[in-house]
Order: structure tokens, then sequence, then C-alpha cells
């Protein structure tokens, strides 16, 4: 390679990704004590440099001001572009989290023995390099490296222009950090700058393993389109709540008002209300009333509107049982019965979560038989839908998608597996021949 | 939809995935004794229609002899493509194999008490429809079929024109079968017919949750770059033998040998040995005797020439490091240590499988941890690397990707899952306000 060829712009993402690559080998070979460790000392230190964190945010913001003035950037952004010492604090609490989860590596997930001697194991491993690209929101980056450096993978990160100081001095800080332990290289984690280096890295597809968008629907589809690494992200939420005929009415309430008002901007939210017809006079009416009330807009099926004459309810147009409204918005429609619920949710439904209200097992076992999705829940609200309610720990995103991890995805969706054979000298020709013969006992993990 | 578009030809595929994709659902609804009762039938059925699928077989391989004769087809292709009575009671003896596999629907992979009364389980579900494209061997519809309806897929199914009628008439024997079951929709199974077809398969993302290319490096690579639905599938197989230092060297003979002879043309043959230095003046030429008493072509670095300077051998060029020969040749390199053996296969390696024949337990320990390869083994040939002699029961093919599943596939891979939440009226209001707290138990399963 030339020297000009090394200083030109369009190599040195393919330069950044190569080291990743080989400190990924470096972060494979670390014991979880020893991840952990790097981790809590990456938490220890970004409470140390809260304030060069903080600086950097406030030119960050100032420059966002003027955008927001301009009306380039949503008020919204920019409350979430804004860290505050608090929100510091949260980062390296975070970072704790992820240091105290158990060992995502190393974990045996089947042993065979094929023969005297010859034993295989299934064992969890890392990907290697993770690429993540999200916008605004500077927390992601503490977070992601956490749990990137916690499954022994590299990472390369690309955040949004806006939070470009608040971004390089927390990966500096991560670096800093690294840089104390020998066997650690720094180039674990690393900074993209612009959004020529986005789609340098989509083509990396030798030296990077996973891409990871964290942003609107627009950006996940950019992604995906452009890139033949596998992508883990989820496109829509277009999450339903059905209220079968055998619902308790007061829980079929809570669970409505819980999925739709609880954060109207989450993918988890309730975009459509399915009710069965035998029930809507009853739970309908009273249902409106509440939503109403919590400022939530109703746009209704024919059916439903004219059982809520009186109320404040528009008529639905086909668009809205697609429409993914991250608003304070909740379509209606009345339907026969749970079969065509559950076709309507199949039709419409983008597989993220799906509730039925009911109190007949039946009905809710074939719907959650039935129902292809993330999640199906019974008598739950659909904001469960999130890794840290389920459990995990810490969340990547929620996957639509049916592939490697589906719905909330934790450590695990950071990992890959292998198979290692232990052997003593064997050839196949000895079992094809008849000579040996494969046992394949299943060993206890 | 008009009258005129619906006969058009390019609407026919999306239709049949469409009725593939209701489908799949009654098959998700089936109990593992009746998918198994299904498969058991279509077992018979083969048998009992040997002749029909023997006669058709006949026409296609009539066809295929003149192509052979003008040089259009290869005499294995043509191998590939006929089919022998015995070879139609191997058909029915794999289905019944798969038929007697544990299920690999509605297992419980996980069960976390979130809360009282609060369940999640995460559980084992089918894909959905899984799209084959394969090239010549009429065998892989059966074990297709079988498969995809044992984990409760529905499947389409295109195999090379070549096979035309032998393909038809298995179908036809599958989908008569299924008939005779009346919850089990014959749209299940079904069949493409054109490279036309392929290619609107490719897009349909909404209906197809799954394509498996089975063939040429061309053809897996075709898909990939054609589709954006899940692929799985194997580009390369380039896998290695490394002798290291502490080899015990009849060992190290036998599992080359074994490795490069035992089946040639399979993907997980080796096509490079890499020898420490320190073991080569004892090993190579002993070795390479008897390599080429097996009639294997040797390709080797300038190191390996000079020790072998009697031998039968040519100097191998750049090009070799990084190809598949599928065919009785070896590339042979001299390496000063493990290291630098480690550092060539992630350089010219595809990541299928990758040997070590040594007696160090630590130098295999590094090899395991530090090769980033579906398979990695210790003391045994690299041909073991197979969905069978895992006692995986079935194989679908090997992946090389780390997504979903590495390695050879089973059953499992067609599969995916999805969370089950029960609850009793939740929502996670009660949770964020801090009037109720998570347990995150984990139950036994």
């Amino acid at each position: 390679m030339t020297q000009a060829s090394m200083d030109a712009p369009q190599s040195s993402v393919a330069e950044l990704a190569k080291r990743a690559s080989a400190a990924s080998r470096q972060l494979a070979k670390l014991s979880n004590e020893r991840r952990s460790e790097i981790l809590t000392k990456a938490a220890n230190a970004i409470e140390q440099n809260a304030e060069r964190i903080l600086d950097s945010n406030i030119r960050d913001c100032r420059a966002a001001e003027a955008t927001v003035a301009a009306g380039q950037m949503s008020p919204s952004v920019f409350a979430r572009l804004k860290l505050s010492t608090r929100g510091v604090e949260e980062m390296a609490a975070r970072v704790r989290d992820v240091a105290r989860l158990p060992d995502p590596l190393g974990r045996c997930l089947a042993a065979t023995e094929l023969d005297q001697n010859l034993v295989l194991y299934r064992e969890t491993c890392p990907l290697g390099v993770i690429g993540i690209v999200f916008e605004a929101r500077p927390d992601v980056v503490p977070q992601v490296a956490a749990l990137a450096l916690k499954s022994g993978n590299a990472v390369l990160l690309k955040g949004g222009s806006e939070a470009i100081h608040t971004n390089e001095a927390l990966v500096e800080i991560w670096r800093d950090c690294l840089e104390s332990f020998p066997s650690v290289p720094p180039e674990s984690v690393a900074l993209l700058q612009t959004r020529v280096d986005v789609m340098e890295l989509l083509k990396l597809e030798r030296d990077v393993d996973l891409i990871i968008p964290r942003g609107s629907r627009e950006l996940v589809e950019f992604v995906a389109q452009n890139s033949r690494i596998p992508v883990l992200g989820h496109g829509e939420g277009i999450c339903h709540v059905y209220v079968d005929r055998a619902a308790h009415v007061e829980k079929a309430i809570k669970i409505t008002l819980d999925s739709k008002t609880q954060y109207p901007a989450a993918c988890n939210a309730v975009e459509t209300l399915l009710v069965h017809q035998e029930i809507a006079a009853e739970f309908l009416p009273r249902a409106a009333l509440e939503l109403t009330r919590a400022a939530v807009e109703l746009r209704a099926c024919p059916k439903t509107l004219a059982l809520l004459k009186r109320q404040e309810v528009v008529q639905a147009e086909e668009a809205d049982w697609g429409m993914e409204y991250s608003d304070l918005i909740l379509s209606i429609k009345i339907v026969p019965n749970l079969d065509d619920a559950i076709a309507h949710i199949r039709r419409y439904g983008s597989r993220h979560t799906e509730t039925i209200v009911t109190e007949d097992a039946e009905a809710a076992k074939k719907f959650m038989e039935e129902i292809d999705a993330a999640g199906v829940f019974h008598n739950a609200s659909t904001r469960f839908a999130d890794g840290f309610r389920y459990g995990l720990g810490a969340e990547l995103g929620i996957s639509t998608g049916k592939f490697h991890a589906r719905g909330p995805v934790g450590l695990e969706g950071l990992t890959t597996y292998k198979y290692k054979l232990f052997g003593n000298g064997q050839t196949v020709a000895e079992y094809s021949s008849g000579a040996r013969h494969f046992t394949h006992r299943i060993l206890p993990q």
C-alpha cells in the first residue's frame, strides 16, 4: 500500500476494521474476570471524567440549539442529545450492570461423545467485530462498548454528527482505559466520523461480523439495503392488543392504556386495538373514555364509530392498520372472532409483540400458538417486550427478524458458537468402512 | 388485481408462496406424532411408487445423455442425476430417519418468572416457509420435504431442470400423501419450474422466511446477492490440517490422508496442509509419499520443495492458498510456528473446519480458541464436519456464516423461537413507578 492510499480517507475505515478484527482476537482470549475488570475500570473513568464529557456535550448542544431554532432538529432529538450529571452517572451505572452479567462466552451448548476418545462440544464464542450505527443519544457509546467487550467483541461506532464531541470524549475515555491493560488493544473500540465512513463500513464483509443500526426505520432500512453483513435491527413495531369475548374488562382497559400511553414512542407500544364483537358494547365505551382522557386520538372502524357515536372518534382509513404512530394515536377495529383477529395481525402486524386479553385458556393457547411474532402475550401489556424487563440484564435492541436472535436481544446476540472436536487420530474412512461405529452419546453439560 | 395480472406467470410463485405460508400455519399446529406419521406414510408412498419415480428418472436421464454427449453436462452431474432402485429405497429410509428424530418444536429454551403470575418462556417454533434451490440430485426432494415438515415448515423447491420429471414425480407423491391427512394442506410442498421462478422467489420477503441454496459456490453467491431473505448456505470450504511440532507423525499422516482423499469433492476435505518447520523433515517426506500413492497432486512452498526434491511436487502459487480444489490436489506450506499457522488460516481459510495435529495440549487449546471457524478439531480428520457424524440425525447443509446456525445444520436450523409471556393483567407502569418489582427468577425447564 502506498503512502498516498494509506492517507486517503476511503481506506481509513477498512484499516480501523482490520485493527478492530486483530483486537477482537485478543479480546476473545480474555477471561470473564478480566473483561469485567475492564468494564468496572471504564465505569470509574466515566465518572472521573464527568466534567470532560459534559463540556463536550455543551459544545454539541450549543451547535444543536441553532439547528433547533432553524427548525432542522426536533426538540425531542435535542432532549436526547443533552446530558446531565445524573445522565453521566447513569452511564457508569449501566456499564457496571453489564460487568456483573454472567459470562456469555465458553458456555457449553451441547456435548456429544461421537465415539470413544472422540468428543464434540458446541461452545459459545464472540462474533468478532460489531459495527453500530446510531442516532443522537450519546449514552449508546458506553452501553454498546460495554456489551461488546463483555462478550469479547471489538466495536466500531458511528453516532449522529450532532453528538460528535460527546461521542469523541466518550470513546477517548474508553480507549485510555483499555490502554492501561497490557493485553487489551485500544483499537477494540473506535469511532467513525462521517456518512461516507458508514458506507465503507457496510462493505467490509471480511472484517465486520455484524451491523446493528439503532435509530429510525429509515436508518435500519438503509443499512439492510446497503450491506451484505448480517444486520440485527427491527424495522417496525406494529403491535396489537386483542380483547377477546372472554376478556376481563378491567384488565383489558388497564392493559390497553398501559400498552398505548406508558411510552407511546417505543416500538413495543400498541398501535391497533382489536375487539371481539361480543364484548365491544361493554368494553369499548369505557376504554374509549379512558383513552380520550389520556389524550389518545382514536381512529376506528365503522362498527366502533357506531358504538362510540357520542365520543370524539374519527374513522380509520385502510392505511391506519399498517401504521406505526409512535404517538398518542390508536386505531380500533371490531372483529367477529378470534380467527379474524389472528388474520388481521398476520396481515398488518410487524411480528414484534402481540397481546390477547382473555380468561379463556383455549383462546389464549390458540392465539399464542398461531401468531407469528417475537413476543406473544396473554393478559399483559405489550410494553413488557424489553430486555431489562425480560431479565436479560441489558438490551441491544429488539429484533423482528426470525434469525439468530428474536425479540429483545441481550449479550447472547453478540455471540455465536463453534464446534470443538477432540480426537485421537480418528479418520472418517474407519467409520465409512464399518470398522468403527459412532456412539452419539449425549453427554451431560 | 385484474384477471390478466392474475393469469400472468410472474404472479404464480407469489401465489404458491402465499398458499405455502397459509399451509405453514396449519403445519405449526400439528403434534409431533402427526408430523412423524405423515413422514412415515410418505416414506411408504415413495417405496410404493418406486416404479413411477424410476420411469420419470429414465426420461430425465435420456434427455441428459444427449447433453453429456454434447459436452454440456459433466459425467459426475449425470451420475448424481441417475437413480437406482436402491437409491429410491435409500430415499424412503432417510425420510424414516427424520421421522424418528426428537421433536424440534415447542422446546423450552428458557423460563423466567418476571414476577408473581408473570412468567416468560422462550420456546422453539417453525420458521414458516423455506425455499430450497438445488442442482441435480433428486434425492434432495424427499430429504428436504421431510426435514421441513418435521419442523412444521412449508417448503418451495426448485431443482435443476435436468431432473424435472423425477422431481415432479417425487413432489406429486408427497402431495398425494399429504392430501390423505385432513388438516394438512398439500400446498405445504410445492415445486417451482423455471429460473424466472427462482428470481421471483428471492423477492418474496413477506411470505418466505429462509432460502437454502444447495449446489455450486456460484449458486450460493447468486442467491445471497439477489435476495434480502435470510440465506443459509456455505460459500467455500477451504479447510486446513496443521501438523504441529509436537504432532504424533502416524496420526498426522492418517489424518492428512483421510482429510484429503476420503471424499475430495466434499466441502470439508482439506485443501492446504500446514507443517511446523521442526517436524517437516520427519513428517513431510513420508506424508508426501503416501499422498502421491493415493494420486494426490502436491503444490508446495519453496521450503517444502527443497525437502521433497526427489518427489513429484510442483511449486504452489499465491492463488493456491485460497483455492478450493474439490479434487485430489493439496497445497503444502511449512510454517515457523503455531502463530503463523493461525495467521495463515485466518488469511486464507473460509471459516469452515480446521484441524490441529499435536500431542501438546496447550498448543491444541490455543489453536481451538483462536481459530475462528465453525469447526476446530484436535487430532481428527476434517471430514468429521458433517451433520450425520455430529449426531444431528440429518443435515441441511454446512453454514460458514456465524448467524443463526453455524457448521453442520440439522433440524434446529429450520426453527426459530418466540417469547410467550403469561400474565394476569400486569402493566409496565406499575413497575416503572416502583409499585411492583421484578423478581427475574430463572425457572427450571
